[in-house]
């Protein structure tokens, strides 16, 4: 049963810190075996990747080799309906041109008195890494939401790593693969795979970031490997909240944060409301909506543990609350969500309105459904083509600019104790002998 | 001496790796060491800062709060002459004014049939801690440029940490925090500053991204904190890179080699030149301007160690040599610089023409000076705006939208084997029951 609890309770700090922290903990067994890993797959490249996939994939390296084949992949066209076809492909229509939107533009600037020219040059990365999971949570969306924003960035080389348990593949994550024109596909998964596309090996060639979802080990090896590589984000368990008022239907509400809780034993689903009517419907909603679920076991452990309603005396606190969590998704059911989010400080994805269910915006609407957990929506954003490209300053000094400046340069670098600075300036202006 | 080699030399690949792998190995004795001072820092807060801030700063906490106040800032104005304090204010209207050109806008978009909107709202983050480094490293230029991005980007608490070895402050750097209006300042240094930045202590208030450079210990505890907070980047050893042609002044050349051989004995100056002849200038030109250097010894040592004249046959064999090395700094010191332009993949600033000193680029220009090292302009961009602000998505859906996407919802869902998403939907648009 979903606990009910509200802001004047004495343990509302407790029970929030519960929520807050869960998932933090470092596991010190894991860091060791993933950094073993990791450098057995620097050190011995394909050798250790098939070692790996034997022992944790049982995938027998005799029968598969560490790619994954045009023939397999399209082989696996015929595993999904003309229906799911055209449902990806409108899918990846819709997150390609919400993603278009967030292009960036190289610009330059040029001093129109001494000709100086400043500015900032986009580009996209070389090459990146995705992640995909394998087994019972191998979803195709995810393969559009994270190659989606590379391509859009222009990144030429987009390498996909899945694992394949038995050497099986996942048709639909195969398809939509193919449906992007992904073509450089290999069988790892795990450490194993993380540490191939940071170093390199005979077969896997490095990549310059790492993105995608995955479990302890990956992301462990993920920050491990970051510096080496860029990587998406630190990801942790995954949370809706949920701020409605009276309006809002107790149905859609549980569903909502059922919709949440069905992914992950630790995932936490939140309900902030105003009106203590809601509460109670939500709460017995959630019983009746759970019974229906096949994954009701997982949902009703994340429910349990990590689950609750909060009743708070108007809005602008339920939004104070949400602040406190900065939640991956955060659904605005009221009558007036325009006017409620500019309370709103951190959340990754904003589901406004009566109608707007986190599931939309996880599948169709365009926005990515990668986005900031655990709190990190506070520092962290959602995956965007920013995330694919790289930055350069340029600068282009005249002969007349640089004396403009030399005197400043010439007294700062003085004050910092770093004379061939003030000399590389001085000198070319003929103040140096 | 530096060494002058050529692309078509049996070694060039083991010789770059030289370069390029300088810096790279982890210290386990710090690792550790700093571990045990963030969870100190944790569980101890103040008492635990001022501890370490005696140990390893020599302040005693009976004479020095952890705060330094705003006498002591003002104080140091008058150890600053007239000239400098305009000189520091003109370099940060001038990146100031660079930086404005990178704001990000929030947009939104409504379909014109369905009423549904889609939007990225785009936030400053709530708090920054900034990190300066003290003793002779202490810089006033890295004041500006770390901390005008963050007020650029509208984030309302800045803090500055920096160590003040036996109680001294750099009025320098004072001086610059003070021209800028920052006011929250600790006299805190090392893994200790970073630790009270992520965790909070009684006296300092968490933050939400802590920024700026620092040696080993600062580093690696960036590294252990990142994911509870956000991090700048993971900074290695600095570069430049200059390719030149035979217009270029060999002197000029020389002297902008050293200014980055003087920052560090690890850091590394290379040349590339399609023309020997500058080769054989530059290297005697190097030690010439040597015997001038104050700081000689440090930078004879890096000149020695990671310093290089590579001959290529032309400039884009040059260029594709600076993209394998993916420098830190690269100058185009050649005749038709926007042409070479096109063929630099990743550098983190690009200072372009005989004219254009790095020097420039690193105080009055305008540009950061916060740039990615190591390589890492693979991957990694110049400090930014972008780097103080978060990102959320905006969706809201109409009931009419919400029907027209209704059955690829249910449809991609299913393939997924998530029910309650798929319910969310069904439900809402009636076809649940």
């Amino acid at each position: 049963m979903i606990q009910i609890f509200s802001r004047s309770d004495r343990d509302f700090d407790e029970k929030l810190a519960v929520i807050r922290n869960r998932g933090q903990s470092l596991d010190s067994a894991v860091e060791k075996s993933v950094g073993e890993i990791l450098e057995d797959v620097r050190l011995n490249g394909d050798e250790a990747l098939k070692r790996y996939t034997q022992k944790f994939d049982s995938v027998d390296p005799e029968t598969y080799g560490i790619s994954i084949d045009a023939g397999t992949v399209e082989a696996c066209r015929s595993e999904v309906s003309a229906r799911q076809y055209d449902a990806l492909q409108r899918a990846a229509d819709s997150i390609r041109a919400f993603h278009e939107r967030q292009r960036r533009q190289t610009w330059i600037e040029q001093d129109s008195v001494t000709g100086n020219i400043l500015g900032q040059r986009v580009l996209p990365l070389d090459s990146v890494g995705i992640y995909v999971p394998g087994g019972k949570a191998a979803y195709p969306s995810s393969v559009l939401m994270n190659a989606i924003p590379a391509q859009v960035a222009g990144v030429e080389r987009i390498v996909m790593v899945v694992p394949t348990p038995g050497g099986e593949v996942n048709p639909g994550v195969m398809v939509a693969a193919h449906l992007l024109g992904i073509t450089e596909i290999y069988r790892l998964g795990g450490a194993q795979a993380i540490g191939a596309l940071a170093y390199g090996t005979e077969t896997v060639a490095p990549v310059d970031k790492i993105v995608g979802p995955g479990n302890i080990y990956v992301a462990t090896a993920k920050r491990k490997v970051f510096g080496r590589v860029d990587i998406d984000m630190i990801a942790g368990p995954s949370e809706i909240l949920i701020i409605a008022d009276e309006g809002a239907d107790p149905r859609h509400v549980a569903i909502d944060l059922l919709s949440q809780a069905e992914h992950d034993e630790m995932a936490s689903s939140i309900l902030v409301t105003n009106s203590s009517k809601l509460a109670e419907k939500v709460s017995v909603a959630i019983e009746e909506e759970l019974a229906l679920l096949p994954r009701q076991a997982i949902a009703r452990k994340s429910i349990d543990d990590y689950g609750a309603i909060i009743v708070a005396p108007d809005l602008l606190e339920a939004a104070r609350i949400s602040n406190l969590i900065a939640p991956e998704h955060l659904e605005l059911a009221v009558a007036e969500p325009f006017w409620l989010l500019h309370t709103i400080k951190s959340a990754g994805a904003i589901f406004m309105g009566y109608h707007t269910s986190e599931a939309v915006g996880d599948y169709v609407a365009g926005p990515n459904h990668v986005l900031p957990t655990g709190g990190t929506a506070r520092f962290f954003s959602p995956l965007s083509v920013d995330d694919f490209i790289k930055k350069s300053s340029l600068i282009y000094y005249t002969q007349a600019g640089l004396e403009e400046v030399a005197r400043d340069v010439e007294i700062l670098t003085a004050m910092e104790g770093l004379d061939a600075h003030g000399r590389s300036v001085s000198y070319r202006v003929g103040d140096g002998t």
